[in-house]
């Protein structure tokens, strides 16, 4: 499967590259990005005026690409392409991802056609079957191929640990605090260390709406949001890789800190290893010790695509089963690129690639 | 007025010695710590083997108390002192503390006696008239002094946001995650720049019982604790100084986010600045701009005494009437040592030091 | 005394405002940045698209000066101007403040003429007399005005140290390792947490050769730099504010530290702070513990204009007779705004402004 | 071959631990720290009384010897063991290294017996031969057993870049400023993240003249130390692992780059992997990039254990033939605990265990 990567210069586009970088069936033959890195290699398109190095992948992977030229996005040729992946950004993503949607399928990390009913918003071990709205969205807007995109990386966890709490004892309300890292925000401006050194910056543009909205719709059946209320607030932490959120849930039912283990640690397992050579081992692995999950120390179990959970322990306050816990998301691994490629590879799998 | 200091040589002890350097009426007369710091002079005993200085307040007042003696804690001399400010551990403070307040009062920064019947857990805005305690502590303890504590550090921003918005629309439930600095950790073991560099730690022992125990009291009358819900998840981040709480509550009157500014702006203001040289102009800052408070910039506002509070917004998951908002406090100010000086200066004015 | 400021949203240009804000005898009465600025009032140009506020200085200070229009540096108007702080880009500097100077004085915190033969490059107390130069730059060039840069801000702690050693005992040779906050690298791309959190970057472009250049400069005497030979290497380390220098010289004659240290503590004295209200009380202060200066605690010592020198003793190895020490100096105060506004005090003081 | 490991709950300790769970010839039979830790499992002996884990290595090296017991290093048995590892402090080195080289090879990180003159400082691709001094040792002594001690770990990345430039060029002077992670501080009191946080701390006791001293030890013949005269100041930065340092050096004879650069490259190529698997691949990596090495990039390539150098350029001002670069070295792996596991593989391929 040959892949075509837009927004390659930036850092979900990087690490789009480092997960595809030795992916057994997707091969990256094409990168795009905006008019500024047009016509450059990529080693030169991510070098700075003053000479540093905008790269915030592994060195090998640098090596591998870095030679690949970069093209102009907007007249990116889609020949021979079985699979866009975008990483732009939203403002862009409207225009272009439509553009390309026409001729081929796109997998894309923006958040422009999360919101619409005729697009799935996927993430495999939760609701693969959405991507029955495929057809959909096909007829209704005339294209060949379609967009799916992947929810917001701190939309990830969540859905992921809530999920199987959610089918097993029905998930009635969700409070959640995040405390994420600055790699979210990007290069441009993206987090300065001026802002965040010694700090927590509690605001994050526009975040804790796609948290409540994607949450509902990776939860609920295509077309139909699930009735879960949640609350999000969105901050930023000097943490370079790695979203820790702190979440209180209630349900309908009586949720036992033990059964909810159970829950949490079967969830995943029908995902089959040999299609999805992206999936994690484990999709939630849940820690005993009292101080854990820690981001530096859990971010890249399971090379970043499981979500760790501790402090499982019982709440009384949101409702009247309730459960507390502290999760631990990749958010540029499975909260962005290497969790698209996993899209990629579901559909795959499913025989829409 | 003239007060002992014990635990001196803490982080603590030191911000008291801040705090008290150009107090109008109370002056340090003897320093007191560990059997480790006896017989030094509080400029050695804070100096490590290796020759750093283990001082965590500004230079001056180091200059100030440098050459006075730190004798032991557990041979304090009380004669001709009025007050004894106590900064030492729990486990020290249930027999260091009971010892002290047979002959004087103790105003403690420690957890050892919050919780006891007979004894007033006091932030004066909130519920100084709770130092009537104070007489049923002292017939039933046959103490011719008294203790009274301060709460534990996270307990004291949220208690004095919740407190003016419980008696305006009467609090039901809230739920808190604190974002907390490492200077509340001390300095043994403390928190190692191993532990929290490029990290959260989602745990800090004992301390969400505390804070759900604590705000109850407060915001109770005296022996009664207030019928106030409490959830609350306490995490460690890299942050030197200043607490940053996440807050979701709900309540039993409608409280639209304009009303809950207007009670939240007019808290304290009947504390008078002639009696309390510690009391912050305001009690309660609350800011507009999307991405305040954050700590590094609000955490030493108006001396380190206010709450600085903002994104304030309403919240309909938690309850039928609820607001959400974040604050900073300054947790080795109001949340410890300046807090405690502020005790004194309330019992002072209330006849009972 | 009526000013323009030019890079008026920078990092550097904010700390301009924050130097003037209460400044006895200089009011702002313009601003000026790029196009992208121009029209809007300064609270919005430095408003990010995200909501933040990219605004490093005090926020009193953005109060003062918020509502203030901000307009094009290019068709910037300096009727009534006395004089223009310059806090743009060197690339832009090298046109702008040419067409200033054709009318008006400028003082720049930009490297685009300090290396020109005809223009003084100024720290007061070490070569004000260089001020001498800017009737030949007005004739050689046919100015009215002039422009005066101030040294890099690496320079500027360096040159502080070493001149008053140069004086006592001829500085022969300079090793010196810079420890760089990220303020220093301004806003755009500036250093992001990505790149600095738990990282140091041994390189910053071009800064070597300016301190080495710049040093000779300011302490030889107008035309003819001094034989000083410096080697200086430059790294960025997680720090928010002020520059760390590792510095080890050798000198002409033998250089006790204890006469080392006469010499430091007497530098600046006869500067006037009547007519330099900028200038610190002491411009260099030398510290005897063992584990000091520490950039944290003394980068604002004396309002960030003094140069704090530690760890003083004797070297061996660069020369016959030497010196090492470690000295911390603010970055964006002496090294740059506050460290231009002085310069102004100083030629306004010599008639010159 | 079976080892003790002694200062087993210090971060140097864990270290040991994490580079010998998978040796090939090297078994870890037995434990020892202090009194506080004896008796208890390992995974215990590091559980702070607040529950939180003081454990600095990964995760898998707990689970596979958490449940091994720590006994009193005063009282450990030696019967069966080929080699004691020591990674306690020096004070308690002098006594207990000594004890234990009574009856077993030593191999130490504790500077105790670093400065002897019958005790060998090694690092094997420098001066491997100097274990001829264990003859010496033995026999003054009166030890069955010996202590070979490795150099600190700031002295570790010095003499492994100038030992290759020394053989081929002639060093004679060095100057260099270390920036030094804070794992190097161990565990008690260790760096406080309050210590360091935004900062950088310019003095780390006694570590000056170790760097001095050791090497030109390192560097010279066994029991005469090399003429090279060292100029080191060490300085602690907010970096978690890895000690960056700038160097500059002057040598008798021409030294250009490129020919420095292959002289840098070659070192170390004779060190057979086969007796020596704990060796890198390369012992020193040269890179062109400008901004690098940079420590969080390079701390980890080739398993810690190789020296990455860049900004490999001329220098003037030391002396006649002089050299500047900029060096990363892992310090608690080829600094310490591998580094030390590295010498035993040395002194067993040449017959001395």
């Amino acid at each position: 499967m040959r892949c075509a990567l837009v927004g390659a210069t930036g850092i979900a586009g990087q690490q789009f590259l480092s997960a595809l970088r030795a992916h057994p069936f997707i091969t990256v033959s094409r990168l795009a990005a905006s008019e500024r890195s047009a016509g450059k290699r990529l080693a030169r398109a991510v070098t700075l005026p003053d000479d540093r190095l905008a790269w915030y992948a592994d060195d090998e992977t640098l090596q591998v690409y870095g030679d690949m030229e970069v093209v102009d996005g907007r007249s990116l040729d889609l020949s021979g392409i079985d699979v866009v992946f975008s990483a732009i950004e939203s403002d862009a993503a409207r225009t272009l991802e439509a553009q390309y949607a026409a001729t081929t399928p796109v997998i894309s990390t923006a958040s422009a056609f999360r919101y619409e009913d005729d697009v799935p918003l996927i993430i495999p071990a939760i609701n693969g079957e959405h991507a029955g709205l495929i057809e959909t969205q096909r007829s209704s807007r005339g294209w060949s191929g379609f967009v799916v995109p992947i929810p917001n990386c701190t939309t990830t966890g969540l859905a992921i640990a809530i999920a199987p709490l959610h089918r097993a004892f029905g998930a009635e309300k969700v409070v959640v605090t995040s405390m994420q890292a600055v790699s979210g925000a990007g290069r441009t401006p993206g987090v300065l260390a001026l802002d965040v050194v010694d700090n927590v910056v509690p605001y994050i543009k526009g975040e804790e709406a796609k948290v409540e909205r994607e949450t509902r719709k990776l939860l609920g059946s295509p077309g139909t949001p699930a009735e879960v209320a949640v609350s999000a607030t969105c901050t930023r932490v000097p943490v370079l890789e790695g979203h820790t959120e702190s979440v209180v849930a209630s349900f309908a039912r009586p949720c036992p800190p033990e059964e909810a283990r159970k829950a949490l640690e079967a969830f995943g397992r029908e995902v089959n290893p040999g299609t999805h050579p992206s999936a994690p081992e484990r999709w939630v692995t849940v820690l005993d010790q009292a101080d854990r999950p820690q981001v530096r120390l859990d971010r890249e179990r399971d090379g970043g695509m499981t979500t760790t959970l501790g402090r499982l322990r019982e709440d009384e306050v949101l409702g009247a089963h309730g459960l507390r816990f502290v999760l631990v998301s990749h958010n540029t691994k499975m909260g962005a690129a290497k969790g698209a490629v996993l899209v990629a590879e579901d559909l795959a799998a499913r025989g829409l690639l």
